[in-house]
């Protein structure tokens, strides 16, 4: 950040008034520029038959890597909303609800996942402009070696393991 | 926004290419400004007899209203930190661990409130610049018609359910 947004003026960098970390601050109108982790929200969509659908990634980055349908979350819309709109938009899986599953930090990244677990109703899905294959994988097929990203692997691991035990919700951080 | 943080251009409001959303985007350096909702992170604070720890709010927004600690999350840190951060910046509460509680989502105000139960060492805790008052309530003592935010009512409701029934994590909206 260079610029205000508000104003244009050139912003510097200083710790503000009763805070104690640098801000990007406008000293034309003032504006402290706060920034702060942001949102992604993604689901884990179950098939009828116990099944994990995966989607091959058709866009950078990790292109061709397998991933959970997931992006950032948009403003206006809930935790949940985002994860089954990204859902429709990668995979074409139409749902109404879904259960939390997991709140994966990745303060490297800045960012915050949140996973759902889906239940679809039926096999209907498709691959979109995001996506070049869909494919549904028990837990002894899915590709570990070719997941596009580590939150992934994370929320596949911990929802094989608590649907052998009581179900929790993880919440965790992922190294950089 | 009506100027590009990066290059200080004037910036357009448009749907970008692959996109199907209104962005503000700077047409002379080509940055899409996304904008996303905000993460809040906060605790529940557990005495060692029970009693959970409410902070009277000693600023705007609220103030004077009985309040859980919590704040914004910081760029760099994980959930988890940034909720056990805002405990001890407001309550003088310090804890190493908490366990995930409730993730309310905040639609019209573009947020989303993480909340940790923490359960306290000892009772340690101090007012600060941001809690001019700190008291231990019981259940039956809650301030309900005096609490700063929806949220945290919510967060309370879902604790005292859930200590009667199995633990879950409560994920919901909050309406505006
Ligand atoms: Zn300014
Ligand atoms: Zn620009």
């Amino acid at each position: 950040m260079n610029y205000c947004s508000v104003c244009g003026h050139k912003v510097t960098i200083k710790i503000p008034e009763d805070d104690h970390r640098p801000r990007h601050v406008c000293e034309n109108c003032n504006t402290i520029h706060y920034q702060n982790p942001r949102p992604i929200t993604c689901t884990l969509p179950i098939a009828p038959d116990g099944r994990i659908v995966l989607c091959r990634r058709n866009i950078e980055p990790q292109k061709d890597l397998w991933t959970l349908p997931g992006g950032f979350m948009e403003n206006g819309e809930t935790t949940l909303q985002g994860a089954l709109r990204e859902t429709w938009e990668e995979a074409e899986i139409h749902a109404e609800t879904g259960e939390l599953l997991a709140v994966i930090s990745l303060p490297a990244w800045d960012q915050v996942h949140i996973f759902y677990t889906v239940k679809m109703a039926d096999y209907s899905y498709s691959t979109t402009p995001e996506t070049n294959e869909i494919e549904l994988f028990d837990e002894q097929q899915i590709p570990w070696d070719e997941l596009a990203f580590k939150t992934v692997e994370s929320a596949l691991k911990h929802y094989f393991h608590t649907c052998k035990t009581e179900h929790f919700v993880l919440s965790s951080s992922v190294a950089p």
